[in-house]
C-alpha cells in the first residue's frame, strides 16, 4: 500500500488508490471472519444429535449462526457460476437462486406447519432487505461518498413492482376484515375463500414476476447492464474477484459441486434451526412474528448484507441496489407464490393472509423507499433515516402481543 | 404500402411510414367494428319493450354493449366540435362533457336510489382509468416504442391532484368509523353530519376543479397545448382526422346534431340498463360493488380507451396520459360533487361514504400511478404492472361479500 | 418608487424593481400592523387578573392573538442574533429555538395534564405547516412567478424525513388497536407497554434529528446554503434586512435583550392561554383536538406564516421550503420528543398515541408534500391543491365528536 497506482478514472469520486487497497484488505480480512464461523456446523450437528444436551434455544441460535457462512458460500458458487455463464443466464440463476437459503429455511418451516413464521420471514425478508440492508449501504457508501448517484429507471421500476407486491399483501387482510362482518350465508368471510383469494392473486404475481425478468433480462437489459436489478451475480462476481486478487472464476464444475454441497449443509442447518425454533421462542419470550421478521430475515439474508454493503462501498450504487431491492421483489413474487403452491402440495394450504402490522410495516417501507430512490441519488442521511425506520418498527414488533 | 414515404422526423423513435399506414388500416378497421356494435341499441329496444322478452340479464349485458357504440359516436362528435370551435374551448368542452356517458348513467341510477351502484361506478371509474386504460396505453406503446416520454410537470398536477381526491374521498368513511363510537348524545355519528360533512367537502372539490381548469386553460396552457390534461378534444380529433384520412372535421351543426342523438340514445339505453341491473346482478351472483366497480366502470369508459390506447400506439403519451388521469379527475372533482348536488334535486341526498376496499382501491391506484407518472417516461412493464394492480383488485372485488 | 432602479439580475424571473418596492412597501406595511396587535398584551394581563372580569373566551380569543406579535419578535430576535453569529450557529439557533413559542404553549398545557391538546397542537403544527403556510407561499409565489424552482435534494432530504416521522407517529397507534385484542394475561396492551415504546420511539427520532443537523449544518451544508432546511434564519434575516431598508442587524446584545423580553411575554400570555382553553372549549362548542389540531397550530405558527410566504413573493423558494418543511421536522423530531421527556420529569408521562383521524391527516399531508416536493418546481395551484387538503381536513376535525 506505499505506492500509489494511478487513479482509476471510472468515477470522479472514486478515493484514490490507497483507499481501494483498504477496502481489498478488509474485504480480504472480512473473508477469513465469515469463514470461521463455519465451525459453528459441526458444532450444530452435535448439539442436535448428542443425547443429553438438548436445549433448543442454543441450537437455535447456533443453527442461526451456522446458515450465515453456508449461504455466504452459496452465493460465492452462484456468482462464480454466473460469470462462466454469462451475464444472461447469470441474472436468471441470480434472479432464482438468489433467495435459496430463505426459500430452503421456508419449505422446512411450512412442512412443519409454521404458517405464521413463514409469513412473518417473508415480511422480514422484504423490509429487511430495503430498510437495513439498503439503509447500511448508503450509509457505508454515503460516508465514503459524498453523493452516490444510480440508474433512475432502473429503481424505479423495482420501487413500482414493490408497490404492486405491498398491494397484493394487504388485500387478503382487507378481505377477512370486511368479510368476517358479514354472515357466512350472505357471502361472509370463510377459510376456504380467504385461500382462493391468496391463491389466485399470488398467480398475478407470479405471472409478472415472469414479465418482469423478461423486461430486465430480454428487452431492456441495456437498462441493467452493471445494473442487474436481479443482483447480477455477474457484475457481482467480477468485482468480488477484483477485489479477492483472483484472475481467474472457478470453473463451472468447481462452482456447482460447492454450491450443491453447500445447500446440502444449508438444509440440514435449516431442518435443526425450524425444529428448535418453538423451544427457542418460549424459553427466550419472542413472539412467531418477532423471530420472523427479526431473526429470521437477519439470518436468511446475512450474506447478501455483506455485498450489497461493500458495492456500495466501492461506489457501485447500482449493483448494491440491485441486489438489495432485487431480493425484495424476489421474495414477494416469486419465493411467496412458490412456498404457497408447495403448500398446496405438502397438503395444508397457506393463504397471504398477514396479521395487521406485517402489512403496515411492508407499506411503510415501501413508500419511503420509493421516496429516496425516486431521485436517482443517495447520501449518508437517506441510509440513517432507512435504519431508523427499521429500528422503530423493530421496536413495534418487540412490544406486540402474540397474534391471536 | 409498397413504396416508403419520408421519414416523419418529428420523433427519433417513431416507425417507419408503412408502420403508420398499418396503424391507419388498422384503425380504419376498429372503426367499424365499433360502428357495428350499433345494432345492439335496437335489440336492447326490443328486450325491453317487447312483452314476454323480460330478460334483466339479457337486457343488462344487451344495454352494457349498446351503450359502447353511443359513447363513441359522443366521442367523436365532441371532437370534431372541439376542432371547430378551437383549443380552449375544445378543452372546457371536453372537461365538462368528456364524461358524458357515466354522468348520465349515474343520474338515472341515483333517481332509482342506487347509491351503492352510483358511489360504486364512480371509483370503479376512477381505478379503472388508472389502472385499465392507463396499464393497456402503457403496455401497448411499449411494446412499439422501447421508451416513451410525457411532460411530467402536466403528468404531476395530475396525479397530485388525485392525489387529493383521494383523501377527500376517504374522509368521510374515517369519519364515519371513528365517530360511531361515541354516542350520539355525546356528539357521535349520525346521518345528517355524514351529509353534511359530504357536501363540505364536495364544494370544495368543484372549486379546486374550476381553480384547475382556469389552471391548465388559462394561466399555464403552454405546459398542456398538445398535452391538455382534460383530453384535449382539439388534438385528438386532429389525430383520428389524419388517421382516418379525412381532410376536415364536421361541421358545427353536424356535430351539435350527432351529439344530441348519441346523447339521447344514450339516455334511453341507460335507463335500460338501470332498470335491469338489480336482476341481473342477483341471476348473476355478483355484488352490487363489483358491478359498479368493474361492469359500469368499463362500460362507461369503454369509448375512452379505444382514444388513449390509439395515442400511446402513435407515441403521442402526452394525450394519452392525459385522457386518462384527466378523466379519473374528472370523475372525482367535478362528477362526483355533480352527483352529489343532483341527489339533493331528487330528495335523497347521496352522501360520499365508500365501502372500505373502495377506499382502499382508490389509494392502491394513486400511489402507484404517481409513482409511474413521475418520472415522466413509460414503458411496457409499467403497464403490466398497472394492469396486475386492477386484476387483483378485481378478484378482491369479486370476492367480496354485498356490504351490509 | 417614482423612478425605476436598474434590475436586479440575481434571477431572470423576478419582477422589475418597482414591484420590488410595492413588495417593500407592503411588508412594511405589515410591520407596523403586527406591532399594533401588541396591544392585545396588556389587555390579556387586565382580563386575566381583574376581578369580574373572568370570561374564558375573551382572554383564550385575546391571549392568541397577543402571541402573534410577540412571536414575532421572538423570530426577529433570532434571525438578527443569527446574522451575527454567522450561518453554522444561525442555523443551529433556528434548529433549536424556531419552535420557541409552541414549544413553551405546550410546556404549559402538559403541566396542566393537557395531554390530549398538546398532542393535537404536534399534529396541528405538522399538517399546518406543510399545507397551510407552503400552501400559502406557493399560492402567493405562484401568482407572481409563472414557476418556482428549488433545489430537489434538500427538498427531498426533508420530505423523506417528515415520512420517517409521520410513520413513528403511526406506530403507537397502530399498536394499541392491535395489542388491545390479545388479553394483558397473554401480553396484551398495557398503559406501561405504550409508554415505553413511545419512548423508544422518541429516542430514535431525537437521535435522527441530531443527524439530520449534522448533515444539513456540517457535512452537506453546501447543499443549504441560502437553502437552510432549519429555516435559515441567517438568510431570511438578510432577507428582512434588505426588505425593511435596515444596513445592520441589531447587537448581539439588543438581540438577546429582546429574545429573552418576549419570551417572557409569551411564557406569560401562554399561561393565560392554557389556563382559559378548557372554558373557552366548551362555551365554544369545540373539541380538544379541533382546538389543538387548528387554533394552537395556527397562533403558534402565525409569526412563521409571514416570514415563508414573504420568501416565496421575493422568489426565494428554497428558504420558503425551509421554513416550513423545516418547522414540521422539528415538531415532529425535536419538540414532540422534548415535550415527551419534559412529561417524565412533570411525573406524568405522556405517550405517542394519537387519534387515528390525527394519524390519517399526518399521513395524507406528508403524502401530499412529498409528491409536490420531489420535482423541485412550484406553482400557483399545487398551492391550491396543499390549500385544499387543509380544508377538508379542518373539515373533518370541526365535525368529529370529542375522542373517547
Amino acid at each position: 500500500m506505499s505506492t500509489l497506482s494511478p487513479n482509476d478514472s471510472n468515477s470522479e469520486s472514486e478515493p484514490p488508490a490507497d483507499a481501494e487497497d483498504k477496502t481489498t484488505a478488509s474485504h480480504s480480512w472480512l473473508k477469513p471472519s465469515l469463514d470461521w464461523l463455519l465451525v459453528f456446523v459441526p458444532i450444530a450437528i452435535v448439539l442436535r444429535f448428542v443425547p443429553g444436551l438438548d436445549n433448543p434455544t442454543a441450537l437455535f441460535i447456533v443453527s442461526c449462526i451456522a446458515i450465515i457462512p453456508l449461504a455466504g458460500w452459496m452465493g460465492h458458487a452462484t456468482e462464480h457460476l454466473a460469470e462462466r455463464l454469462g451475464q444472461g443466464i447469470g441474472g436468471l440463476l441470480n434472479a432464482t437462486f438468489g433467495n435459496a437459503a430463505e426459500l430452503i429455511i421456508a419449505l422446512f418451516a411450512l412442512s412443519k406447519g409454521l404458517d405464521g413464521v413463514v409469513k412473518a420471514s417473508i415480511t422480514g425478508s422484504i423490509i429487511g432487505n430495503i430498510l437495513l440492508v439498503l439503509g447500511l449501504s448508503f450509509l457505508a457508501g454515503g460516508v465514503k461518498f459524498r453523493e452516490q448517484k444510480f440508474n433512475r429507471t432502473a429503481a424505479s421500476v423495482s420501487a413500482t413492482a414493490l408497490t404492486l407486491a405491498a398491494i397484493a399483501l394487504l388485500l387478503p387482510t382487507i378481505f377477512h376484515l370486511v368479510a368476517e362482518q358479514v354472515p357466512v350465508a350472505q357471502g361472509g368471510w370463510t377459510p376456504a375463500k380467504e385461500q382462493n383469494l391468496s391463491l389466485a392473486i399470488v398467480i398475478v404475481l407470479f405471472a409478472t414476476y415472469a414479465l418482469t425478468l423478461l423486461f430486465s433480462l430480454v428487452t431492456h437489459k441495456e437498462l441493467f447492464v452493471g445494473h442487474q436489478e436481479q443482483g447480477n451475480a455477474f457484475e457481482v462476481g467480477a468485482e468480488r474477484t477484483k477485489a479477492e486478487g483472483h484472475g481467474e472464476p472457478w470453473s463451472v464444475k468447481k462452482s456447482v459441486l460447492i454450491l450443491l454441497t453447500a445447500t446440502a449443509f444449508v438444509a440440514l442447518v435449516s431442518e435443526f434451526l425450524v425444529g428448535a425454533v418453538e423451544g427457542a421462542r418460549e424459553t427466550l419470550g419472542l413472539t412467531e412474528v418477532f423471530v420472523g421478521v427479526i431473526v429470521v430475515a437477519i439470518i436468511g439474508n446475512a450474506a447478501e448484507h455483506s455485498s450489497a454493503i461493500l458495492m456500495a462501498m466501492r461506489n457501485k450504487m447500482d449493483l448494491s441496489l440491485g441486489i438489495a431491492l432485487g431480493s425484495s421483489l424476489q421474495i414477494a413474487l416469486f419465493v411467496a407464490p412458490l412456498l404457497v403452491f408447495a403448500s398446496y402440495l405438502f397438503g395444508s394450504p397457506m393463504n397471504l393472509e398477514f396479521t395487521i402490522p406485517e402489512v403496515v410495516a411492508v407499506l411503510a417501507s415501501v413508500f419511503i423507499v420509493q421516496q429516496i430512490s425516486s431521485d436517482g441519488e443517495s447520501n449518508w442521511i437517506e441510509g440513517v433515516q432507512l435504519l431508523s425506520v427499521y429500528a422503530i418498527l423493530g421496536i413495534l414488533f418487540y412490544f406486540l402481543p402474540e397474534a391471536h
